[in-house]
């Protein structure tokens, strides 16, 4: 029997658990499930045979480490921030860790040690980042292998809802962290690179430069830029690439509607609004137009924005109530950010019934023997439920699976690492499909980028 | 014999040096100026019988003490960083200070032992700070005297270039710190208080949102809020009072052309542009703009921030050269608002014969026996050439007036402060008129704001 420790049952372990927990028997393993509230915990994981739940308080240093240390691997579903302090208890008691979170700075210092000891601790094998490196690697080495030179990689993820739940004017509904949905784009300057020439946009014109995606069966999408695409230029072996750009999907006309929030300064969270307690919709939409004495909200809004009469974006604001006069805020002390993020969780959260979607573009732009050429990939997911999320799926079942590839040996390279090598992808890639998730690809002409006729 | 110590004499400084050396004999003062160069300092001021001139590194601790220990106050005309070892010293000499900048919170810490000495350290006396709390309080304070109740409050001032030197499609040169304009406005989310209602504008919202203003004679000016129009509410007792606005003044048509800046992302002071050494206008333009193989710059620009064939504001950037391929922008790892700032101090620079302006505009309204009314108030100041500006006229005359105030103890309330006293603004006021800088007042129908027919 090997024992895997999983700390933190949220909701994105849905899939994750259950994985596990079919392969018992086969595999010979059992779970100890760490976490603050497992009463939590559904009926059929609680009640395993397999399972155990203990209930833990991550910061009680010694039962945490009582539990790493009676396990064989540790998998930390627990917020990014705390995955440190488990890495340095996994050191200490020599066992292997999985996460789906990005490496921090810290957890990278602690490579050599790792190494030293023999240990995988593996990152960011989720779904982005997690699928998004395999998916994108296996192409890229193939291509190499080939003999093919990289001129162009673009990559695009999002987590929306399925089609047949898309019943709002926005095509959109929160799958995953809200706060973070609204403070998207914030973190500064979006940077990336095309043909060779860099390229800056300001939080504020973000929304505005989109880029459509077309998905087979599914539609077309839009994307807009990450904060820097130049990320994984290094570990990619893309340091030569002309154009590297990496960005977020959303349906079409949801950036374009978005950008209004952004105009008016509703995403701001750099600061408290005065007596927002009690607030308003329409008083909060009134704090970011000009004043006057006779004019409307309505009105004024239209105008400051120029929303034509019979422009869809003014029916969008209107769905989400921005003008009632009646509904209120009821955050004390609150920054715009977190008054807009009320308004919108009373109108995009999913229903009991509503399922969510998971979308993934690849470009790969190469030459070979003089040629360009270029290869598009996708990849979409449909969730089936509120808990059996395609998130928690394309999350989830990665982590899950270099789990056992660990504990099965499939994955040998110590470290402190993400998932860009063979071993690592093919095997996971491979199973990802037998659930489900899965990429098409197509060849397509070269994007056009010309350098020989490049005029800037 | 009274001596002055004046420390630092940059190019603001010609006014007050001018006006201590007329008044040596009548008022028995000597004046030492310690700078680091002193020997940029004008030949008729340094050879003056009634001056010293001392070279000071103002990071010799023994020198400067010495030399402040050997004068009756102290005038700080250094960068105001600085202040802060300079008051300290005072007080442990036991010396009045002079600055022309705003109260660091460091400096407002040592108000009790300040006043506990009888020393008066008087700060924010030159223009804006300065000219501003003068000639507001003295109005606010008549009203107040009258029984009048504040309700109304606005307050706007301009650096800009003389009319008959105003050669430019901008209407602007730079007049002071190049580096402040182009960052103006990034400290956060402008807010500000109109008949009750907080209202908040976000930077890149900023420029769009100006109000007019009318001084006789010189014609009419646009301002944008600073960043906090709320500051000096409780110093000035308007806490009650429904509007309160500052802001800054250009001429009309800058701020709409500004804002083409601000929504390419060229004003940005936080990330470093790759390659900045070097670069030409043109690809510099370009970094902010989508990429397209075939599309010039031009049309590119035009598109993205909808500039029509015939609209003025296309001229303006060709009239800063930003589409030219061959000049080029020298500095090394530069950030977009110093690539931006080398380029405009190209084209607005003062040049020898150039004159500058300074407006401040000002607003009061005021409820008096149940009816309301309305002041309004403006000075324009002309300078005379490139050293004796308007900007240095009305930032050293105020500090130099109420350097000599003190030392007559004419001012005479002891303590960390800035000038909304009458036993300071009534004096420097009456004397600044004899020097042209005067406020002309007018009677105007309240602005209408009207809270009863109020509609949000």
């Amino acid at each position: 029997m090997r024992k895997i420790l999983v700390l933190g049952a949220g909701k994105s372990t849905s899939y994750l658990l259950d994985y596990f927990l079919e392969k018992s028997e086969s595999e010979k393993i059992r779970i100890t499930i760490g976490d603050l509230h497992p009463e939590a915990i559904a009926p059929h994981i609680r009640n395993h045979h397999a399972c155990e739940v203990v209930s833990l308080d991550i910061f009680e240093e010694a039962s945490r480490l009582q539990l790493i240390y009676q396990s064989d691997i540790v998998v930390s579903m627990l917020p990014a921030s705390l995955h440190y302090i488990i890495a340095k208890d996994c050191l200490i008691k020599g066992k292997h860790l999985v996460t789906a979170s990005y490496i921090s700075s810290e957890l990278k210092k602690l490579s050599k040690d790792v190494e030293h000891k023999g240990l995988i601790f593996m990152n960011e094998i989720g779904l982005d980042p997690g699928i998004d490196h395999m998916s994108a690697m296996q192409v890229i080495d193939r291509i190499r292998n080939q003999g093919g030179k990289m001129i162009l990689f673009e990559s695009f993820t999002g987590g929306l809802v399925a089609p047949e739940s898309d019943n709002n004017l926005w095509n959109y509904k929160f799958t995953w962290n809200p706060r973070n949905v609204v403070l998207a784009g914030q973190g500064g300057t979006a940077k990336f690179i095309q043909e060779g020439t860099y390229k800056y946009i300001p939080y504020h014109r973000l929304f505005r430069r989109t880029e459509f995606f077309d998905i087979e069966g599914y539609g077309r999408f839009e994307g807009y830029a990450n904060r820097d695409s130049l990320n994984y230029r290094e570990a990619y072996g893309l340091k030569d690439v002309l154009t590297l750009y990496r960005g977020t999907l959303r349906r079409v006309g949801f950036s374009k509607a978005w950008n209004l929030f952004v105009q008016l300064g509703m995403t701001d969270d750099s600061y408290i609004v005065e007596n927002s307690e009690g607030m308003s919709y329409r008083d909060f939409t009134n704090l970011f137009l000009p004043y006057s004495p006779t004019d409307s909200v309505e009105l004024k809004l239209r105008h400051y924005l120029k929303i034509d009469q019979d422009d869809i974006m003014w029916e969008k604001l209107l769905e989400l109530d921005l003008f009632n006069p009646e509904k209120t805020v009821p955050l004390e002390n609150a920054t715009p950010a977190q008054m807009l993020q009320y308004i919108l969780e009373s109108c995009w959260t999913l229903s009991d019934t509503d399922k969510d979607m998971i979308v993934m573009y690849h470009k790969f732009g190469y030459e070979l023997d003089g040629e360009k050429y270029q290869i598009d990939s996708n990849m979409a997911v449909i969730g089936e439920n509120r808990t059996h999320t395609a998130m928690a799926k394309t999350v989830g079942l990665p982590v899950a699976m270099a789990t056992l590839a660990i504990l099965n040996k499939k994955i040998t390279t110590p470290g402190v690492q993400i998932p860009l090598k063979s071993e690592v992808y093919e095997p996971i890639l491979s199973e990802l499909k037998s659930y489900g998730i899965a990429f098409k690809e197509y060849e397509v002409p070269y994007l056009g980028y010309n350098p020989e006729t490049f005029i800037v």
